[in-house]
């Protein structure tokens, strides 16, 4: 008989009594080698601290040359960045602001999340695909030019058990953006405008203060810094509000990462958003009338709930 | 003067002189809220383990519904997964094997791999992301219907210290495609054809064996389950050859991640392909003449690295 | 020659100058084993939470027997592991507050300490093993009955980020010996003066509230439990303190281990001792006479740092 | 009513019903703050990997001091070590070897052991707990001068893959005694013989080769430093055998911890002792007569397991 010669070789599995069971209900095939599934180990995150994931372009230095971005910075490559960040933002409802600048992006769950158990690589690896994911499919809407290879990015966690060290996090990074950004700014235009070689404009900001390039920027180009983009002065902060247009009643508003671009070092920006340290309600967002981009985003955000509805 | 006041606002960020210094190197800002680097936890892997990760798709049995794979395998969004596999080990030269199956890929790097210092969250992340990124990318040279929304996965690091435990892990992952593949193939005929309810269909195999699912294939459909494709039996090995072709010179063969669909929980396997377990050199691969996916690929991957190269 | 032959087995050492340079300085051994070094792995611990290391008895349920110690409570072996905290916190400065009941320690290491550079393995070694030898030693001091064989504790860390979850997991130790000691007590008040076997005495307290049982107490054997030695039913608690005696110039007072035996669930504990959240000073500790065992204690503590100045 | 008042008193510990259930059972103190238990993190060791516990002396160099030890090796201190060691690997069966030398033990746990679940802080306190506690209790019986302050120990874990990584740990950690040793011998006779001071005897002993040190003990001490003590030049190693006296019955023979003195760098110590990497099942050492020391030993050891009979 045909069938006999085949149990032969399905012998080899050794499927238990158990196992043939476990089928019954459909779950994983069994077998002897299913020992190996001990060999993961428990990476569950310590309850009770702030939980950042951050995720880093790999080698964007050359994917910005590869895909001709502008310099010192190039807004569609930024707004991809944030609706990358916004998307992880709409999944992952445990996280409290995202924060992000260059080809980084930070994303804060809060204190007592129990997002997958709060084990490390599920939250690690969800929150970088999803960006990754995200990042290449958001890239039409904002660039002309095709994508010509896969963008990568690598993501880490760190844990800040106290407020104090969370702020102090994201003021690094906030410090970051403000000082490449500054020495940029200057470099590009000793480039771009003044005709310097790449190499002279460094030995030009080599030693200089802020206040230097401040003055440089101002005397030289006409240009107040402080004026500049405050995206890419202060990177992109993504907060979860309920958003209320105009004269809208309140109770209509509806909930929306709403990208924002302020100082978060100084004590302002966290009375403002109290809900982030506290215990977590989204807070208010009042437009008078949507810039260009939020519209966009919101629109985004409105339409993509509706197609998942659909399904 | 105007920048009196600007600098004001600057010295919050207390750059000290030694932070200014790194700014003549274009070094990452510093400022006094740099202490939070030193909270980024050490994960360096143990030397001489076999390192494996997997990818796992998020939610795809919706994802599969969404997009109308067919059942129970679609072959296109199998090539999709492949084509991200492969994509990662281009990417990452120390991957020895890639095993994919289902929606879900696993990778296993060489024991005495140094890529990232053997820093697992590195490794995770980016495999992952590479993963995620190339599978957005090569969706539509695969599928008609476009992606609706955004695809993610999940990524974990399982480590073996033996070559016997490596086997065993790939022995399981590969028995768990057959015990599947082997179901689903009987549910969707049963579904599909015969006309019952998916609830009817379940009940019909309920607490039937691995030998009665392939009679009722044989009986009732005409289908010897062992003459399906192998893909679907057997999942997809992905292995890193030198690629001769037919007649060629052996030396003009070119290096090639190759895609083989056979039995690896045997001996046979491990005795054919000895670069895996042994000290790692490319296995060579002979083809009389490539068949139409493998032209595919390898022509993708020779594109590739010409773009690449032009960059 | 002779030593041309005993040379030719040194070189199975493989050493390299680099080795033998080392050994100027007398350095470890150098040889072509050392990589195995490599493979221990980081452990430090995350800055800025509560380190809490418990050691608990093996088997002292066994241990307790075999030494006869008197029930519920032995006084004299309690005080051995009273003075075995004492040493710990004598050894190790950034030890904050140890807590001991039954036969289990805690000991807590300020939030900021950088002993052992964090590293998990030296805390928890280092902790467990002073406590285990000064136990040891301690021994004689109170007890007549000679060791009949080696004690052995096992020990855990816990890490704590907030100040509530430390005042917790105290507060938890100390709702333990409360629940344990107010069943113990009354559980050998049956067995010992009532006559009751274990069995008995065990099914007359099953389902009992605690104020059930302290009804009993006083019913049955004219107990007030509350007038019961604190140490009992509240555990010991050490801390660092500057000790002034009588109408001693405060200045005089010198630092000591001291061992309370208080409430520390509710706030008055820590308003009166705010040296342990706040930032680390002692605190003052004022004794009009000393007890006993405190003396005792003090003279111990006077008289190591005098042996230990001699040597 | 008296109790009345108590009981308000105990309402702060806030039991739930579930609690005063648990005590029925006469389980751990149920209360509101149990959920500390839950920040304790899982730390199970990896499967199938060589498991290394070395406990080192803290400070010994100071300690050794303190309690006039012999220059440049003080055998009955070795003894204490050896005690300690043996009594380690009499309470914990799943160690094949322990090594000893200097200041510092080293156990090696079977690959596939499950004791205390292959928690780390389990394996490693104990570890370190019993050793300590033992060298305390053995040191009476070897050392005429009584401890003079409590000795302590740290411990640490490494993890080793594969045998050849094992067998190399304990060649780096004999290369050690070795060279230390051949050191140590010659800088005291140089002191103590020849009357140079230490730093004298530094100088003269600088940038020497093995073979300078080994040809200076002979010409200048008539010392053949290869028939020196092997316990001295290669230190102990300690194996689980089944020990057969004399003439007697070979089934008569008892398991026991057995220590020797031998080369364990090269490939005869392994294939005597097939037993440590292979399957694990003592192996048998016949002894014609009892050295003073091994006599010793194994009295002990018959000794103690007496006693705990009785108990």
């Amino acid at each position: 008989m045909y069938f006999r010669a085949l149990n032969r070789i399905f012998t080899k599995f050794s499927f238990t009594n158990k196992c043939e069971t476990a089928l019954y209900t459909r779950s994983m095939a069994c077998s002897r080698y299913e020992y190996v599934k001990s060999y993961e180990q428990d990476d569950k995150i310590l309850p009770n601290v702030w939980i950042v994931i951050r995720v880093d372009g790999k080698k964007f230095h050359k994917f910005a040359n590869a895909h001709k971005f502008e310099k010192p910075n190039d807004e569609n490559a930024l707004n991809v960045m944030n609706a990358a960040g916004i998307a992880v933002m709409e999944e992952f409802r445990d996280i409290v602001l995202g924060y992000g600048q260059s080809d980084e992006y930070s994303f804060v769950f809060r204190k007592d999340t129990s997002a997958f158990k709060r084990r490390a690589a599920k939250l690690l690896s969800y929150v970088t695909s999803m960006f990754t994911s995200s990042y290449v499919l958001s890239w039409s809407q904002w660039m002309q030019r095709p994508l010509s290879y896969a963008p990568c990015f690598d993501g880490r966690i760190v844990l800040y058990p106290s407020d104090e060290n969370l702020r102090d996090y994201l003021s690094w990074r906030q410090a970051d953006v403000h000082v490449n950004n500054l020495y940029n700014t200057a470099f590009w235009k000793l480039v771009l405008e003044s005709g310097l070689t790449n190499q002279q404009a460094e030995e030009r900001l080599r030693g200089t203060l802020s206040s230097d390039k401040n003055e440089l920027l101002f005397q030289e180009f006409g240009i107040n810094y402080n004026t500049l983009p405050a995206m890419y002065r202060k990177g992109t902060i993504l907060l979860r509000k309920r958003v209320v247009i105009g004269s809208q009643d309140e109770q209509k508003g509806r909930q929306a990462i709403v990208p924002i671009h302020e100082d978060l070092i100084g004590n302002e920006f966290w009375k403002q958003h109290t809900e982030i340290l506290g215990k977590y309600v989204p807070g208010k967002y009042v437009v008078s009338s949507l810039n260009r981009h939020l519209e966009r985003q919101l629109a985004k955000q409105l339409e993509k709930e509706a197609t998942i509805a659909e399904i």
